[in-house]
């Protein structure tokens, strides 16, 4: 394997957090887990490829919703233990509610207020 | 203590990742961890307050090198374990080694390569 995966610092899971962001709007669209294979396999195929910690096995970001997030770029932070992800989101929606972002809830005087829209139904999704 | 708080799932150690963007440029400048003390202050205080993990105690952004994080919104993911926070980054630079922003290494050929320049010597800054 390759020196630069062994530069990372994985956590006592062997995982690391990977942040994706928007490459035009900056928007933060995610975040999620990779171990070793998904990292390696991310900059390989040049998409976003996680791992996913509750079906504990490789999560193809779009593989079901067809919404795959293309790779424009990789970075590593200071400490070798995030990833920041520069994609292009295929079909502007990276959650699973159907809308661009996962970050749709804003604090506003103690409470977690829905701001972002639902752009697709769920359901003609998945 | 207020619902809000216990909307958030907290891992097992009792944390969440909090991601710090820059409010104007939308620049991913950090992640670190908070726990539930460190989260309340932020909101408390309009500021980003992290725990470390390190040594173990709160960490008042910026308490040292004075590059406080000032708080302009907070937002959480679908799932409830992530935080997304826009800020004004006093002084400009985020990270520990002078630079703008902990993201400063891009992946490139299968290599971690810096790209971003140091803003002050770290010697001047702690």
């Amino acid at each position: 394997m390759s020196n630069w995966l062994d530069a990372v610092k994985w956590d006592e899971d062997g995982l690391i957090p990977a942040i994706a962001q928007d490459h035009k709007t900056g928007r933060i669209l995610m975040m999620a887990w990779m171990n070793r294979e998904a990292l390696a396999l991310t900059a390989e195929e040049n998409r976003a490829i996680y791992y996913s910690r509750s079906r504990k096995k490789l999560w193809r970001k779009g593989e079901e919703s067809g919404h795959v997030q293309h790779l424009h770029e990789l970075r590593l932070d200071c400490d070798a233990d995030v990833i920041v992800m520069q994609v292009e989101q295929v079909g502007g929606i990276a959650c699973h509610t159907g809308r661009e972002s996962c970050f749709y809830r804003v604090w506003k005087d103690g409470e977690w207020v829905t701001t972002d829209p639902v752009l697709k139904d769920p359901k003609e999704i998945y």
